[in-house]
């Protein structure tokens, strides 16, 4: 337990500058990144607008954000009140301010349109694409090259899937080259120009995130989940990002690597949300409202990339957002059908479902088997611990030491070992998509598959999807074989591969171990149950020619437990696998081995892979599920601490624009409470660091008289002054008159609830109403991470 | 439209003393009914706990609330933190508290799972119970008595379903009274003995009702949203309610009412989550984890009413809650699921189904069809317009008429109507459910209802579940008929039957409406396609001997737009529809249509008619929904006004005991805030009217020297008085030292959301740090309400 106490450690000293991210650290540092980012997609981020616009004299950037700082939740919202109260007003001057006062209020639902359209589109490019790319790494179609195996022999005369497969449109690169298909030498020609293909698919990837989108690397999901509580990251969800993260998914998926397409998918999906908001200013000049359609834009992605419409409404609530209102879920749920239905359209697999690993089960379960279950949920819960804290170990390293310069070199060298291992295993040589299609399916009297190699009784003639248990044959052992190198190979180089400079998710290499696991053990009650069914264990569920074990089932419900151990989602997995078997029948399955997978992994650590890399990052970000339980008070946490310099403060009418400007250098405070005097601190106000040098520039400009002794006033009314005297600069204007207070006996766990729920960036400390300190988000985190270190334990009774 | 400011006008007047509820009212008063539930149900929701008793001098029922008063959120919560700070430093002390620690933070899953199979056992027993007595109207079975009319003939050897119906162990009435079972004699002996029987069930209802438990009637859904937002009401979800509504609940839907069960489910579903919470301290004493428990549990009611564990979470979390973390929603989830089971092994359809109009339908839907779908949406949205309004003028009639003095007369009296015009017509004598599943359900090969008394090709052999259009026979346009004379019935006797003194949900109402309109478009459209297939709109999707149309579709779409039209659900009600369909394909039209209707019923009135009863009984119900958008500033709804008196405040060291008596004894506020001295004004905290009654009451007893003349000192310590001053009482201890401030240059729009998310019961309104009045959230109730009547106009783009 002890070692979790470090990323929290390392938290706390990042958290005030942090370093992006888990994957682009290493192209240098923050100024290089914006460096890029500012060539290409600055302008989608950039939430300019005039919240001062109704008063005197505005001036642009009053109220925007910089980069990676929080926005203010309060803020944004009484300024999209503003824009909607304005609109309203106008629309009773004439039918065209009407018609504009409807395009409106309508322009959210056309948002949600466009995304679920265009990331629909763009995850059946993607499959399209990934389909044959992978493919190609072992043959090409001789009648049309753009063909994948299975389109190229879609119109063969073969009656079985394996004389299928073999079709003469198809050859393998060693066929085509030398004329062989069979033999040592096509073996190993073969091999190598997969390996060949496989080294240059990565490298095209690694090297076009490398120059063109540094932030397109990783899952996104945690910098995704960051974003929507209110942080500015610019670029990570621009034009050039989505491009390229496109691109380089699918070279990444079919190189083969152990990663996944579903979490870059919600980052593609996030992408198209932020490019749309740029079309409407409602949500281009608003980071809540912008960050409303991204929460609905991430549902589209989770439903696109599981055809699971509901789960990913629900993924988005309970994994990504941070405030989801209502309304919001009723649009992610438009956007997520239309994504859905898009994806459909264009039928990728030729099948009309919308993933490759739709199943239809035809057995019911028996109660016994909860056992097994439960077990693959231990299994599921023990490798989402493994998974996280080796990741993060191996992360960590990667960002601290060496490793971490040479990321181009460390996609190539993982790549040659998973392609030089992964090719004589035939469960790890195809996509793992495939491979996960294939456990989960039940063995039907036409299966070919080396898994479904049972000695059938030939007096049997029984309905096609009703197969009694058999027992089994020399390939089913075979592969049993096979599927164990299969698993320690998938779970050791999983561990490498997530985190590299590369899209990658991992809820595909997740759902792969718990699936490859979970069809060893269900072969293995099967088998059991066949050969022993008068054990008292299978005598009651379990007679001789009865179809009582789905092995298929197993997989899918280990697949359950993994992905639940590594991500701790809970409804939304069980939604999500209850739409991919479409029976209300298999939901106890699952949600047993969710909640056995998500209990174990917690008694090991309460973070998520997800929360785990936030805080190996060190992005602020303050997550709801987090409870505070500890007796702190705001006082304990407040700056100034018992020995620091007082507060930095600003007085509203004797501060001079001197005084200020150098206040302004010497600190670094993000903004400055103002206070009546200096002797009896009582607050008056709030003013933000930006908006104040943003204030003093333009009037330094524009305004004449305005010099170094100019007094600032704050008050409403600035006292006639003699001539002689500079004039004095009024900044009312950027003050923010209700600043949020709380008293110093507040307890932080209401702090904390209060931090959370109404997404302030910082909240003033007084007394009697005296200004003692100020709490920042920062202050907060920083807090709570002191506090979980001291007391890891509690973490348990959650 | 202006009709609507009407409600909301009365809502400004009554909210401060609630009467209590859309059907309770009749029982005089609320001092009446605290009679009634004082004698039975009242421990269940008093969370009598001691939030002080780590102080010195603990003395009971500090921190608990009085009935019909609003909980506050943020010191239930703190209160909770407290206890569980507790029990883990107590767990490290000794193995025994280690159990006791563990047993506690699993006790909420063992009281979800508690409810889960109560609320799904109760719910199987209410089907069983009404379908038995439903038959019990028209006749009996004579191998057992206790057998519904299907149990009955479920052995016998007919073939078709029009002979089984008439098997011989089954007899009407008058066949069993007078041995002739068809005639006009034995018709109209058979009407008068199903009037009979109608008007014996309902008056048992009422009277149950009347007699033993006032709150069991109704729906139950706005009083319980309004007890989830923070009310407290006592005896509502008690345990006498429980056992009232359960039998209630089955005579009245066995009377033949337009009624439903599904609402009534859900506070039956309710009030076992409160009896569970009464086993576990942790939820019997703190009100707030009370309320997550509560959520849960009508997702649990939802999930046995319509079968769909999902959508019942989506419902309590879309509809019924208030404050819904994330834990809840996956305890909500398990609870949902735990019902369906249990409800599922029960089986009280027979048909291993959790509903009677679980239906699959085999045809896809054509993009052409969208149009009569989303003509079935703007019906929905009508009748829901139609029926809130006329609903709630004729709640307000029986409000403030002499009509409301006679329950029972009216409830006799209208199913007196009812049974008179419902028995002629076959499609209203039967029970609203079957109506609906035979109206959801396709017209089979083997089907020999009315409706599907199709014209067939003789030549035509075609699998059992793929039959083309085909042209209408008599027996359809008859039933055309008789459909819509019983939508007109429905229409009318819904809106007379909703918010009678019986458990009345109407669910299955609305559906009824649009399932009947739904049907009748639905054949109007196959007959108008096979009739003229030639038509443009056809040509292209329907050719002839195609099976394009599918009547029961169009029957469920407009069940959904019916029941959107009503209740305003949107996700919640597509994934409702979507489960009971079972399949994705058919989510477009049903989200067409529940969109459709929700904006066009938005068009008229943006209350749903939970909120118009909530509005109408004057519940101070903060609806998460209603945007605040109008330019006011907390300093403009606070209290005092310009030329009210003085705010009633405490000083923290001047006040005597006296003084405090004789403003508790002139005002009746909930609570005073306590300053420095009344020429600073500056705040140090806010003290609970029933804490200083309690504190004082408790001191004069117990502690010697406190008398009238002693200075009551709210602060640190107390000074060393002359032994000649009588004895100070030090009330430190019951002083709120974090009270909510905001400055009164606050925007209401921000006021309102803090209402809203931290839950406050009050607020202070402070300026630099002077105390300038208070604001409650009745404050804010009656705020808004006057805001939207000034500008009804504004809803409209929300």
């Amino acid at each position: 337990r002890r070692s979790l106490s470090s990323p929290l450690q390392h938290h706390v000293i990042t958290v005030i500058k942090p370093v992006f991210g888990s994957c682009s650290v290493l192209f240098d540092n923050v100024s290089s990144l914006s460096g890029v980012s500012s060539a290409t997609p600055t302008e989608e981020m950039n939430g300019a607008g005039n919240l001062m616009d109704f008063l005197d004299e505005p001036f642009p950037d009053v109220g925007t954000y910089e980069d990676f700082h929080t926005i203010d939740w309060l803020r944004e919202k009484s300024r999209d009140t503003d824009r909607h109260r304005k609109i309203t007003s106008k629309s009773k001057e004439s039918i065209w301010e009407l018609i504009k006062s409807l395009l409106d209020a309508w322009s959210g639902w056309v948002v949600m349109l466009l995304i679920g359209l265009l990331s629909g589109t763009l995850a059946g490019v993607i499959d399209l694409a990934v389909d044959w790319m992978t493919d190609l790494k072992e043959g090409v179609c001789l009648s049309a090259f753009w063909y994948s195996h299975e389109q190229c022999c879609w119109t063969s005369n073969e009656t079985t899937f394996d004389d299928r497969d073999k079709c003469p449109q198809w050859q393998k690169w060693a066929e085509l080259m030398t004329g062989h298909a069979e033999g040592a030498g096509a073996y190993v020609l073969n091999y190598f120009l997969y390996i060949l293909w496989a080294l240059l698919f990565s490298f095209l990837a690694v090297s076009l995130v490398r120059v063109f989108a540094p932030y397109a690397c990783g899952s996104g999901i945690p910098e995704i989940k960051t974003i929507l509580s209110g942080f500015i990251i610019r670029g990570y969800l621009g034009k050039w990002t989505l491009l390229i993260k496109t691109v380089t998914l699918v070279l990444a998926v079919s190189s083969g690597l152990s990663l996944g397409k579903e979490g870059p998918l919600v980052h593609v999906a996030c992408c198209c949300g932020n490019l749309f908001c740029s079309l409407f200013s409602k949500y281009s000049k608003n980071e809540g409202k912008r960050r409303e359609v991204l929460s609905a834009a991430a549902a589209a992605g989770v439903s696109v990339a599981f055809g699971a419409p509901i789960g990913g409404v629900l993924f988005s609530l309970e994994e990504v957002s941070y405030y989801f209102p209502l309304k919001t879920l009723w649009r992610s749920f438009f956007a997520a059908l239309v994504a859905a239905f898009t994806l459909r359209s264009i039928n990728p697999f030729g099948n009309s479902r919308l993933v490759l690993f739709y199943v239809e089960y035809h057995t019911p379960w028996y109660m016994a088997e909860l056992v097994p279950f439960i077990l693959l949920g231990v299994f599921g819960g023990l490798w989402g611990t493994l998974f996280i804290r080796a990741n993060i170990a191996w992360c960590r390293r990667r960002k601290t030491t060496q490793l971490g310069k040479y990321p181009v070199l460390e996609v190539i060298a993982i790549t040659g070992i998973t392609a030089v291992l992964a090719y004589p295993n035939p469960y790890t040589r195809r996509s793992t998509s495939e491979l996960i299609s294939e456990l989960f399916n039940d063995c039907g009297a036409l299966e070919s598959s080396q898994l479904c190699d049972y000695i059938n009784n030939p007096n049997m003639s029984r309905p096609v999807d009703d197969i009694p248990d058999r027992p089994a044959g020399p390939g089913v052992y075979n592969a049993l074989w096979q599927l164990a190198l299969a698993l320690v190979f998938k779970i050791v180089i999983t561990i490498f591969t997530f985190g590299m400079k590369i899209p990658s998710g991992l809820f595909i290499p997740s759902m792969a171990v718990g699936a490859i696991a979970g069809r060893i053990v269900g072969i293995a009650v099967e088998q059991m149950a066949y050969h022993h069914h008068d054990w008292i264990i299978f005598k009651n569920w379990c007679r001789p020619g009865a179809d009582c074990v789905t092995p298929g089932l197993y997989a899918m419900v280990g697949a359950a437990a993994c992905l639940g151990g590594v991500t701790r989602m809970t409804v939304s997995l069980v939604v999500i696998m209850f739409e991919l078997t479409g029976g209300l029948e298999y939901i106890v399955p699952l949600m047993a081995a969710a909640v056995t997978s998500k209990w174990v992994a917690d008694a090991f650590g309460k973070e998520g892979i997800y929360e785990s890399h936030i805080q190996l990052n060190g992005y602020p970000y303050l997550d709801v599920r987090d409870e505070f339980t500890h007796r702190t008070l705001a006082t304990d946490v407040m700056r100034p601490r018992r020995n620091d310099p007082p507060l930095a403060v600003l007085t509203q009418d004797t501060t001079t624009v001197e005084d200020v400007e150098t206040l302004i250098k010497d600190t670094d405070y993000n903004g400055f409470p103002v206070v009546v005097s200096r002797e009896s601190e009582r607050l008056i106000g709030f003013v933000q660091r930006r908006d104040l040098t943003l204030a003093i520039k333009n009037a330094r400009q524009k305004q004449d008289g305005v010099v170094s002794s100019s007094v600032v006033y704050f008050t409403e009314d600035a006292p006639q002054l003699p001539a002689s005297n500079p004039q004095p600069l009024k900044l009312r204007r950027i003050l923010n008159l209700s600043p949020f207070t709380v008293t110093d006996h507040t307890p932080m766990e209401t702090v904390v609830d209060i931090f959370r729920k109404l997404g302030l960036r910082q909240c003033l400390v007084t007394r009697s109403g005296r200004l003692l300190g100020i709490i920042t988000k920062k202050d907060v985190l920083r807090h709570m991470a002191q506090m979980m270190n001291q007391d890891p334990e509690s973490i348990m009774f959650n």
